[in-house]
C-alpha cells in the first residue's frame, strides 16, 4: 500500500505540474474545500469568496460555517467575477487573509480568470484557494507559475474514476498560514495528513480500490499528457457550443464559457427537465438539469474526462431529435455538422476547407 | 449452481420461444456448430450446406471434416441462397439428411429466408440446422412454428455478454437422428449434456461467471421482450442503411440485408481498412473490416446487442468526418439526418412530417 500511495501522490504532483505538497483525502471534493478553510484560517479572519453559481455559494457557506468574515463578490448566473472586482475588494480590505474561487463553475458553465486573480492575490498577504474540481484537465492551471496556493481536485471528474477521493495541492505560503491557523478540524487535518503521507501512509482508512483506480488513471493521463487532455476538453466544448448555436439555442455562459460543461438555455416556454428526461429515456444519455434556481431553465452537457467527439456527435444528434420531436424545429444533422466542422478543422486542417 | 444453471436454461427456452431442449456448452459458437454435425449424422451421409460467405464456408468445412458428403449451395458474396435452390437440391437428392444455413451471414451482412427454407426441409427426412449466432435477437425466428430442428446461438452477440458460451435448441426430429448417429464426438456430446442438464449439472466444468452474466442478460431481455429487441435491431439497421445510402456509399448486401450488421462497400479506390483504422484512432469506435477475400473491400457496422440510436448517430457522424477527411466529400450531418428521420418516424409518427 505504501508504494501505491506514494506513487499516486508522486504521479498526482507530476500531472498537476506542481512542486507543492499534494495530499489525498477519502472524501468528496467538498471535504477538501472544507479542509482548505478549516486548516488555513483563524477565527474571525476576513476572506473574499467569488461566487458565480452554486459552487461559489458553497465557498461562502463553508467560510461562514467556520466563522470567517466573508466578503462575497457575486456574479450574475452565467457570468464570471471580473479580476478588477477582486483587485478592488483586496485594495479596500488590506486585512483579507484568503480569496476563494471556482476555476470552472459547473452549475453555470462559467470559467474564471484564475491567472488574473492569482496575480492580484499574490501582491497581498492573502492566500488564493482554487476549487479546480472540474477545472483540472479542462483548462490550463499553472499552479506554481501563477501562484495558486491551494488547488482542490476530485477523483470523479477529469480523472475519470468514481467519486470518493479529493486532493489538495498546498503551497509554502499556505503552509505558513497553517502554522498559526486555529479553526477546528479533525478528519481533514492537513499537517497530520502530510506527516502520514511522508511515511507513505494515510491518516485514516484509505479507499484502496479508488487509489488503485486513480493510479491507473494518472498513468493514462501521463501517457497522453495533461495539456492534450485540456486541449481535447476545450475542443469538445467549442464543438458543442457551435452546434448548440447552429440549432438556434442560446448559451447560458456567453463571455467566459468553461470547457468542463456547456450550459444551454431551454427554448422559450420549455422546462429543461424535459430535455434531460428525453435524453435518458430515448438514448440512455445523462445530461444535467440546472441546479437550484436554474433548475428547469438550463441544461448542461459535460465534456470532461472519459468523453470524446463520438459522444458529442451522438449528444447533438439526439438533441436535434428531441427538439424536433417536441415542437422546436431544427434541421436534422445541422448541429452535428457544426460540431463536425470543429473536429475537422482541428484534425484535417487542409481538407476541412473542401467540405 | 444447479439452480442458476436450470434457471438459465429455462430462461433461455423462454427467450428463444421454444419447447425444445436447450443445451449450453462452454465454447465459442463454432463448438456448437460442430456439436450439431458430430452428434446428428452418420458417416458418409449426404447434407446440403448453404454458403453465402465466411460462416457458410465454416459449415462446409465442419461437414467435410466429419466425412459427410456435402452439397454446397453457394451464393455470390452479398447475396443469399434462394429458397428455390434448396428445394431443387432436396428434390434432386432425396437421400439428404441435413441442411445447414446461417440465419444471418455476418461476413457479408446478408439474411437468409429461414422460414422458407424450413418449410422445404420439413417435407423431407432431413433436419434443418440454423446457425443463428447473430440472427437471434436481430430477426424473427419461430423455432417451433417454422420447424427449425437445431438452432445454434452464442453468448457474445444479442445476449450482450462476453464470448465463451454457446447453446443449441434441439427438436424431437433432431433427437431421433441422434439415436443412430455414429460420428465421433466427446466434448460436444448432446445426449450426455442433456442427461447432465436434466440433473441441473453440466457435463464439464462450467463457465460459472458467464452463466451468471447470461442469467442477468436473459432477465433483461425477458423484461424488454425478445420482439422489441428484434424490432430495435431492425430499426437501427434500417437507419444505418438509409444513412449510408444518403452519403453516396453502396450497400454490399442489397437484396436481403441482415439486421445484425450492415456491410458497406468502401469508396472506389479505397481500402476499407483505412476506415476501420480511422474509427479506432479518431473515435475509439470498433467497426469491422471484410473477412477473407472481402478484406479491404467492405466495412461492417454491427447493430446488435448493447447498441442504440446514440451509437448510430455517433458512428455515422464519425463516418462523415472520416470520408471528408480522406477526400470523399459528403455534406456534414446529411447521413446523420437520414438516420434521425428513421428514428423520428418510429418515435414521433406525427411530428416527423414537420422536420
Amino acid at each position: 500500500f505504501r508504494r501505491l500511495h506514494q506513487a499516486a501522490l508522486t504521479d498526482l504532483k507530476q500531472v498537476l505540474g506542481t512542486s507543492h505538497d499534494v495530499l489525498v483525502f477519502c472524501s468528496s471534493g467538498t471535504g477538501a474545500m472544507e479542509a482548505a478553510v478549516s486548516n488555513l484560517f483563524s477565527r474571525g479572519e476576513k476572506v473574499i469568496a467569488c461566487s458565480a453559481g452554486k459552487f461559489g455559494e458553497r465557498w461562502v457557506e463553508i467560510a461562514r460555517a467556520f466563522g470567517l468574515e466573508t466578503i462575497v463578490l457575486k456574479a450574475d448566473y452565467g457570468r464570471a467575477v471580473p479580476v478588477e472586482q477582486v483587485e478592488q475588494a483586496l485594495a479596500a480590505n488590506p486585512d483579507v487573509r484568503g480569496v476563494f474561487v471556482q476555476a470552472s463553475e459547473t452549475s453555470t458553465g462559467v470559467a474564471h480568470d484564475v491567472r488574473g486573480m492569482a496575480a492580484a492575490v499574490a501582491r497581498t498577504e492573502a492566500i488564493f484557494v482554487v476549487d479546480a474540481i472540474t477545472g483540472l484537465g479542462t483548462m490550463p492551471l499553472d499552479i506554481d507559475g501563477w501562484g495558486l496556493d491551494v488547488v482542490v481536485g476530485g477523483s470523479q471528474k477529469a480523472f475519470m474514476i468514481p467519486p470518493g477521493l479529493a486532493f489538495l495541492a498546498v503551497s509554502p505560503k499556505a503552509w505558513r498560514r497553517a502554522e498559526t491557523a486555529d479553526l477546528p478540524h479533525y478528519y481533514f487535518d492537513l499537517r497530520k495528513e502530510k506527516k502520514s503521507a511522508d511515511k507513505g501512509e494515510s491518516s485514516w482508512t484509505p479507499s484502496t480500490a479508488l487509489l488503485l483506480a486513480l493510479s491507473a488513471a494518472l498513468g493514462y493521463i501521463k501517457q497522453i499528457g495533461m495539456d492534450k487532455l485540456i486541449e481535447n476538453a476545450q475542443l469538445l466544448a467549442r464543438a458543442t457550443r457551435e452546434a448548440v448555436r447552429e440549432l438556434g439555442l442560446e448559451l447560458f455562459a456567453v463571455d467566459t464559457p468553461a470547457a468542463s460543461v456547456t450550459a444551454v438555455k431551454a427554448p422559450a416556454g420549455w422546462d429543461s427537465g424535459l430535455i434531460v428526461k428525453e435524453f435518458r429515456n430515448r438514448f440512455g444519455a445523462i445530461i444535467a438539469n440546472g441546479q437550484g434556481v436554474m433548475k428547469g431553465k438550463i441544461f448542461r452537457i459535460a465534456h470532461l474526462g472519459y468523453f470524446d467527439f463520438a459522444d458529442v456527435f451522438a449528444i447533438i444528434a439526439g438533441l436535434e431529435v428531441i427538439l424536433n420531436g417536441n415542437g422546436f424545429p431544427v434541421r436534422y444533422g445541422s448541429g452535428v455538422a457544426a460540431a463536425q466542422r470543429v473536429y475537422a478543422e482541428a484534425a484535417f486542417p487542409k481538407e476541412a476547407a473542401l467540405a
